[in-house]
């Protein structure tokens, strides 16, 4: 069993709901901030939040903040762009599970970047908030390192389909390259439970490989209950009647739903391979114990009957006729070689061992 | 297996529906009443039941009772506020589960306040029940202390929307307030867990670990059981029709049902790592048994054929030449060392013990 | 495991759908039937079948069956309330699920009274029928002791609002009467479950411990059972659209429905309890078994070496200088003893016994 | 383990849909077929297709096929009827699922007459197709032997209501034969299981009760398989739209769903019968193993201490004062028993024996 | 455990979606394409791609691909019937779920060719897709062997409805075929479970056996795995209510639905008797344990009080009466063996072995 750091929820009981505080445990970094305006000609970014680019006409406004501690300038970008105050309090409190939920001016979405920790076997997970309505799309990252520069970088260079599109491409991009992390998450998964096959295939069961089913059970489980909401918020989002998604975007959603879908497939795969080598484990072990114990008490019942033998002869009686031929010794001997190999015999014919 | 207190119901079979009778165990406290009336300029609270409040226009009118022995005051509210005869009779009633039933002039709500009692690891249950309706919330709480006096200072010192909002709003507080209780309750059972993993790390399965699981596992499913009708009541409160609710409050009735849904996926992972540590404590149990019984078994192998040896050179044969060799005894006792000591590198090498 | 009543059914195959026959097992009892007429001034009881009363105008006409070995009555009632032949058939086939069927004329309602026979710990059924429609309600009780006798006594002295209701509520009544009962099944069970855990907690695992478990744990899952399909025909006669159910009424009904539902969690909680109950006998079990093991090797673990010590100081050879010394036979006895001391220190340290 | 028949499907592939091959596994028998004409005053029964009857008005024409060899007959009945291609090769491919198909012009039934074969504990199927739409039903039976001769004869005999009513009704009569034979199945298993508990109860487990338990498991699991796509089915034929089930025979559909239900209720309480007998068996093997074991321990750790007390005095040491005492070897046997006598009582009192 | 061959998707992370990539395993196949062209009179075909048969009118054009290698060729044709690049990307990134995906232009169906590998157990699975609207099917097989020349060969002969039905009963057809290769499968899989089972059944449990077990599990888990979600897709086909599919086609498809159904069916009895097989040896493997153990501990426990009995008589008191006389010695033997035959006959009487 590997050590685990233990997340606790701040409690807010009490307070009226609204109330902005940072719940993560990402503390230390400061916010970092980028905006960027991009039509189907133009693509500008700079590192700095700038209000004004709102009222420009056309194009779509894209602005993404890395690191959640700066609670002032979030509140302000939420009262600009009119984001509800319980999707703020959701962006700040990491503890959400992934969810869509539909507000007048826009669509919320929450999910989470999911990483597998190689060496602990422990799953880290960076929460992820998206807002976006029309012309705007807002991006809300835990950690300060940029899980969207792939996206940025198409955006940049208008590779695909980003520059023609509206925020609902966007975000439906955004949602789609953490999306595509998972594949990643369940390659390593996989590749940890072949190593782990292999190694019990030329190793036998050993108890190293029972911790380590156990964590990979863990963490395929935790991934699990990730994914299951994900699944239904995903759904949501493809089938949202809301006036900021265009039809035309539609195969793009069911594609994210498709790919939800697959993922949770292999999850479940890699779940069935865990329990299978969980239950090969209990029985190779059990196996081996009961080989032991079979030996061992085949030796055990093999000399028993011959130390009676030598018993009997050890005995002071006056009148113990066999005691005085004059090979008796070497007839028991004999005699107790041959109880020995009839019984290792019969032993061996019955498989007793 | 910790001692538990019963709950014994009282047989109501061949009375008619609808009568009143306290069935709870707290029979010993007298019921404490405060009245409050507020809007968003004013707010009074008074000791007392305060009937004629009711006529007064445009505000909110809260009635919140503590403790549930005075049925006769609670009659008399019930009449007042025309609260239904079944309504009624729940409230006194508290061994239900968590419900939202609509009536004709209200939403009644029932939901329980739950508490973790961390010497005996029992869930305690105090049952709260919400009716509110046009300008008018009633709250009853089982317990005498106040559960809601956060939300009451919050109303006295206008903090947040609740002067600004209606019942339903107020409503809304309520039962935020309870649910955010549920947080503390999960996070104590989280640091019990936690405390336990710790435990089991450090001093291997030991006994009692086996016990704090159950009990454990039982105060979990409890809670569990507590939550699911509890999620379809906070369910049936965001998407109901009725006209005591305001399209502007969904958003935080939605925020409740996330809350709860947050904290089943919580419980339900505590149930999965106590599960874990149930199979993990079971197989510890059993290796350890399976170590000393080999080891125990080892010796007695490496021991029964040697005493056949000494058994074999104490036989009274008149002819065994070995015994008559100057150094017979020396080499017997040489070449049984030699044995047990073949016998000990075979079992090591076979990983035997 | 304890002796079980076999229950055969009578095969019916081949024989017309709607052919009268009694099916159940109390054959030896005559029918009583009992004729109410009540309104919101009057009540009349009469011990025998007044078809007359039918053409009475206003008020409330309840024929009450006990025992159903009367055929021929059934049939006339059958015929001169127009029961359609499969629900008159349904009556005395007293092997039915509980149902609601919406008839043109009438809802007929089919469930269970049930009892735990403390000794046996077996579950036993009576059926009741019920089939409402304008002005009448008929009520079918397999058994001739008077279960809905609470009910007659309150329509006779006017408690509550049977008499100023319709059949629905008389009918709702009856129902509610019958579930009311299943609170009490509950709490012998809950009782019994209580007897048997002070039980464990004081004797330890015993067998009769077990068998108790088994029969509480199969009575739990036949109630279980039971409750299921009536779950379904009380919610359905809380939603039915039915011309003979009163909206205002629907209070009532829900009422039941929840009480179903309080009544079957309590069943679950209850195999919960009964589920880890079992697993702890079993863990008791097993520890206690290899705690005796575990102790009886470590006894044969310390005397074989000491008798192999004896063995070899009871060898013939000519030259064993140790039998010479003059306390020879002290000195083994003293190092038998310490080395005896020694494991025993040994394995206690190792905490093996 | 019984040896068990094994099904092969004849593969179909590369073949066009409708291709007529019976694939059954009674291909011995010829194929029997009754023509019957109906109405509520005339009966005409021949032992041949007569498909001229089809032109006579207002009465009703059922064919019925026993043995499915004859495929030419069946395919121009098929035609005659305008039975669908894909229903034509239903009927003849008899591994199908229980399934209610709509057809333009008739409703579509598959089900199974089951059998419980008493010695081997196999459940034997024959497939039953219907098909029936205005004035006419056909229905086709895989073995010769006569199924419907119930219906046949109260037709015959005009009991009941077959001849008033009109294909609908002979459907549903025909399948309600099929589900009435399910009761006695089940009636048989109820019997067999009461057998084994019996057995079980007197017995106590031996191996045979547990082959016995397997194979009723495996039949009872059929059984059940086989029910639950019968289930949807007859749910499908209750709420049907189509124009040639008439209302007023709900009541009769509705009665069959109960019954399927009924069965399934029964079905899913005989498996928790056996799994409980299962467990129970699993739970008196290990017992019984466990107090052999113990007992022969206990055998084991009586003498091992006292041959150890005899191989002392067996030592040859010069001096060992004992050995000399006048009655020494009597003490010492004395010693022997009272030690012996001690443990016994110790182990006794512990309840190790 | 079988050794298996490891898939590792190919990461796109970062990729604009809709990139095309061929991630399958063949990658060494060239594509061949077939070029069809079918009406009621007509069939043409070539081994090249003839976008300019598209121009014809009245007939239906099937353009069949075998092997993805070929990207440029794919491309060409989902620009020339206008697939939607996602399912363009879908065609080639071949680790994807079953599934039907509705466009303006038409269905897209995906779904796999599966087939048993009898030596390792293992499934291996061909994707193909499908895209059919007016006038035209393509269809996407991963391996170049043509899994469609039994479609191909009816349509050219004119066997069946192809040439007089539209491109969704060819669409139909195609699918068709691949599921009744499922029932190939299903066979293949009972019959190695019927093998095995013989084996078990005259072998006895040998660890082979449970080898074998294990990947029999696993191969139809992954079968069922891949099944559940073609049972949507299908659903979906028969339910769409599509302009590209004809309301006369619908039997077909239900039949399909049906097929797909009882192979599932089939999939979970065979899971089912896996099961039982597995618990069987289970049984039986701890069964021969516990009656080696048994035999081994009864063989201890006759001859340990014999050898306690022979060092009675080999102890060195100077006054043991028995020793001297004259036939102690033979009395003393004849009591071991009368003992040994007691204690043989009271285990026996015991069942002990």
């Amino acid at each position: 069993m590997s050590k685990k750091k233990h997340r606790r929820k701040v409690s807010k009981r009490g307070l009226p709901p609204g109330t902005l505080i940072y719940t993560g445990d990402r503390k230390e970094y400061p916010s970092l901030i980028s905006s960027v305006w991009l039509d189907e000609q133009n693509y500008e970014e700079r590192e700095t939040y700038l209000p004004e680019w709102r009222s420009r006409a056309g194009g779509l406004f894209w602005v993404d903040i890395r690191g959640l501690t700066d609670t002032a300038l979030i509140e302000q970008i939420g009262s600009d762009f009119q984001v509800h105050p319980l999707a703020l309090e959701d962006i700040l409190n990491t503890h959400q599970r992934a969810k869509l939920d539909e507000y007048e001016n826009g669509l919320f979405f929450i999910l989470h970047n999911l990483k597998l920790e190689q060496d602990t076997l422990d799953l880290s997970s960076e929460q992820i908030a998206i807002f976006f309505g029309k012309g705007f799309v807002l991006s809300f990252q835990e950690d300060p390192d940029d899980t969207f520069e792939a996206v940025r970088i198409r955006a940049r260079e208008g590779i695909g389909r980003l520059r023609k599109k509206g925020s609902d491409y966007l975000a439906y991009a955004l949602v789609d390259n953490i999306v595509d992390g998972y594949y990643i998450f369940l390659d390593e998964v996989e590749s940890q439970v072949l190593d782990l096959e292999t190694m019990m295939y030329t190793n036998g069961a050993d108890p190293s490989c029972k911790a380590r089913i156990f964590d990979l059970k863990r963490v395929v489980n935790q991934f699990r209950h990730r994914l299951l909401p994900l699944r239904d918020a995903v759904a949501r989002f493809y089938r949202t009647e809301s006036d900021w998604v265009d039809d035309s975007n539609r195969p793009y959603l069911r594609d994210v739903v498709d790919h939800v879908a697959q993922i949770l497939d292999g999850v479940d795969n890699q779940r069935d391979i865990l329990d299978s080598m969980e239950a090969l484990y209990h029985a190779e072990a059990a196996n081996r114990l009961n080989d032991v114990m079979r030996v061992l008490t085949v030796i055990s019942t093999i000399f028993i009957p011959l130390t009676f033998v030598a018993g009997i002869y050890g005995m002071n009686f006056d009148h113990i006729p066999e005691l005085h031929y004059r090979y008796g010794y070497f007839a028991t001997l004999g005699a107790m070689f041959l109880l020995s190999l009839g019984m290792l015999y019969y032993f061996k014919r019955k498989h007793w061992f």
